[in-house]
């Protein structure tokens, strides 16, 4: 059995096949250098290793995913003895296995009563994409086929088919697409820090949510089928936004009869502290999307959950559901989520997270780091945060070399050991949600060092 | 750890939740019954168990992936061996992990020499809607941007994102999705059986091949970016063209600059009994799509596979490659596939479809069964054939209820203890690559069975 399993390379290709076999995500190959590659050999809880034994405390839980950390042996565990006692099964042809009905039933226990039905995926990609299709044969079946047209927000982010990045609002992503699919707009995203003209909070978290309403407008409610947003922007740099905004979204979705469907796949799952983002913020949407922390990362899955007004009219209206996919509930990644959830919920993570180590980390983060010369806001809930970087006076002024100043932390964080992502000058971290107090004191402590460094860099101490 | 392993509800619940929490595949919920649904509860070999303890061979691998069959221990080993060491790792920021890395030098020793680069996705459709856009690019950057548009077939089927299934020739689906994509194209599907003014085999398969010139001519050349089919279709019935089509579509995309792409998302890793169905058909994709057999269907995975001058063109010239998945390369995909790859090569099975039992069921099928009642004509090759079924002296008239005698076939097959799956009224059987000659042998024994009750139905004997 042995020739079948572990390592056959000599180390030094594993770089040379990285950058020569592959075509790598948002890098530039021309410029991709095989040396400056990372070979990530072992995960253990919120640490990785890489292939000369640097030790990384892993800020972002993979890519917002690993909410369990790496290597959680209840999860390796179920997936063993999945693959032991049925290591495939599709839902096809009226089928179904012990693993995915375990499953939703769990997933349904926790969700809020609206929701009805799921349809799993692959990936928070698919799922997006299946959200714009479903919202779409919804209004058909519904008597108002005209309502084909998805509102989003700039510098969102749904994933990377042509559809769901046609939601998204990522420029490059639509150049490499050759365009978007038809009936998607856009509005502005909910970011107030560096605005010149920034009302009060509460009042600009009112004025970005009426930019939906101005929007509907100018197309027509009876055009406009839904509205799509992450309760708080994940990709587009963790910005968290005024209390006002969503209620006031809410209200304008309701007025125009136009579905609300939330992006949960970075802030679902106990991210926030809440089981859901949308319920640390206080909306109640008619779709969620789903992913990552699901499998904790460890087994593909996504999905697409619908509230009970939409699920039944598709189900009762709609004829032959003509949609299916061959992972569709695979029984892996569902008897891996089943254990997910299990722990989360019956094993208390998410509890923790709500009541005492989201509370520690955005406690943490904003006495030891608030006043370092370079942040100017911090943004987050749970095990999520954004630190806006910025200088001046008033620590108003943005730089104008913004990537340029995230890319230096990401580097130096990487020297200190720890593991985090930025979009522009926010630097970003959202720890698996077992992260200890201990080792979120020790994310802190690194962040801190990589901050007096760029803060050295910049000549600002 | 018990606690998350397992399951909880009572047998009798797992129907009502397959029924009431989910949207189905391509079923009409209206008329899905909880009580007809099947729940299966093991799978070893070719076999799967229901939780009646009834026995099914399992005709279809799964929907054509399970490759080695359910419960293979090297797959399991690998699986495990990979959760412990680095349960995730992604492919952002230039990182990279022993897992792919060695997948992938597996991947291009076994792929024909113009293959270069590789993207992973978690689907076949995922695959197919990133080679959509990566056809656009190429061409912008080639400096032709106005070769755009994709050529499908009728009847083909690439996926069920809103892009892969506009590239599919599935109506149903483009309703579902509220219309196609622009820029797609359709063709009809060189399926000859009973078409009244049929011409012989090979002149058929040059007609069929000729209606893509016409296709590329009236759109224009200069707008045209690519044709897409599967080898063979797959989900449209396993439908093998003649000889004569494949060269004739190579000289014709050859002429034109169009850029020829096989999905071989069902015809991959063996099905044919060659490695890749281009390879069985002779011709020589530009693009290729992989899935199913990839991973033997144990963990989602996907990719789009490219020839050096796309990938060099991409690479070279690109500028930032925007597009990325969080699961793009997953380590636990990746062991899965290595592991499969090996089992396939270095474990001789493909060899043994290839020589020995590829051959030995498409003789049993010829010989048992070629001269039934109800079979006007068999396709296939390797480890996959359809059987059309017809009546009429000449055995070339074909049902006009033809989706109720393949359904009645897909039941009485199930009461045999076979699970195969119908396109209208051609039966289909995709077993298991690891399939003996014992088991050929049940799985034809059980198609006789099946054939018999249909044509006792039917009055036809």
């Amino acid at each position: 059995m042995n020739d079948f399993v572990g390592q056959f390379l000599a180390k030094k290709d594993y770089k040379d096949i990285h950058v020569s076999r592959h075509l790598l995500p948002f890098e530039d190959h021309k410029f991709l250098k095989a040396a400056d590659a990372r070979v990530m050999v072992r995960g253990a809880g919120v640490y990785l290793w890489d292939e000369h034994g640097n030790k990384f405390l892993d800020g972002l839980s993979g890519l917002w995913c690993t909410a369990l950390g790496y290597g959680r042996p209840e999860l390796i565990a179920a997936a063993a003895a999945q693959m032991e006692t049925l290591s495939y099964c599709s839902q096809y042809f009226n089928t179904t296995n012990p693993a995915i009905a375990e499953l939703s039933a769990k997933l349904f226990d926790l969700l809020p009563s609206p929701f009805s039905r799921v349809l799993y995926t692959n990936s928070g990609s698919e799922a997006n994409d299946l959200m714009i299709k479903l919202v779409r044969r919804f209004w058909q079946l519904a008597g108002k086929p005209g309502k084909r047209i998805l509102i989003a927000r700039h510098n969102g982010y749904h994933g990377a088919t042509i559809a769901s990045a046609s939601l998204g609002g990522m420029k490059l992503m639509h150049e490499l697409s050759g365009g978007m699919i038809d009936d998607v707009h856009h509005i502005d995203e909910p970011y107030r820090f560096g605005l010149r003209d920034a009302q009060d909070e509460t009042a600009f978290g009112v004025h970005a949510a009426r930019e939906l309403e101005a929007k509907i407008l100018e197309l027509g409610a009876d055009r406009v089928g839904a509205f799509v947003a992450e309760p708080f922007q994940g990709a587009g740099g963790v910005i968290f936004p005024p209390a006002s905004y969503w209620p006031e979204i809410q209200r304008i979705c309701t007025r125009y009869d136009v579905l609300l469907c939330a992006d949960e796949v970075v802030g679902g799952f106990g991210r926030t502290g809440s089981w859901f983002a949308h319920e640390y913020f206080g909306f109640a949407p008619d779709m969620m999307t789903i992913a990552k922390g699901l499998t904790s990362g460890y087994v593909p899955m996504g999905g697409l959950v619908l509230t009970q007004r939409i699920a039944d009219t598709l189900a009762d209206c709609g004829g032959t559901f003509a949609h299916g996919l061959t992972y569709q509930g695979h029984p892996l990644a569902a008897a891996v989520a089943l254990a997910t959830l299990r722990l989360l919920d019956d094993g208390g993570i998410v509890d923790m997270v709500e009541n005492d180590t989201g509370p520690y980390l955005q406690r943490c983060l904003r006495e030891v780091l608030g006043g370092h010369v370079l942040v100017a806001e911090i943004h987050g809930a749970g095990a999520v945060a954004a630190l806006q970087l910025a200088y001046g006076r008033h620590k108003d002024q943005r730089f104008s070399n913004e990537n340029m100043v995230g890319l230096y932390c990401m580097r130096k964080a990487l020297e200190h050991g720890l593991i985090l992502r930025t979009t522009a000058a926010r630097l970003i971290v959202a720890p698996a949600l077992v992260a200890t107090r201990a080792e979120i004191d020790e994310l802190v402590g690194k962040l801190r060092l990589t901050l007096d460094d760029a803060a050295r860099a910049l000549k600002m101490m």
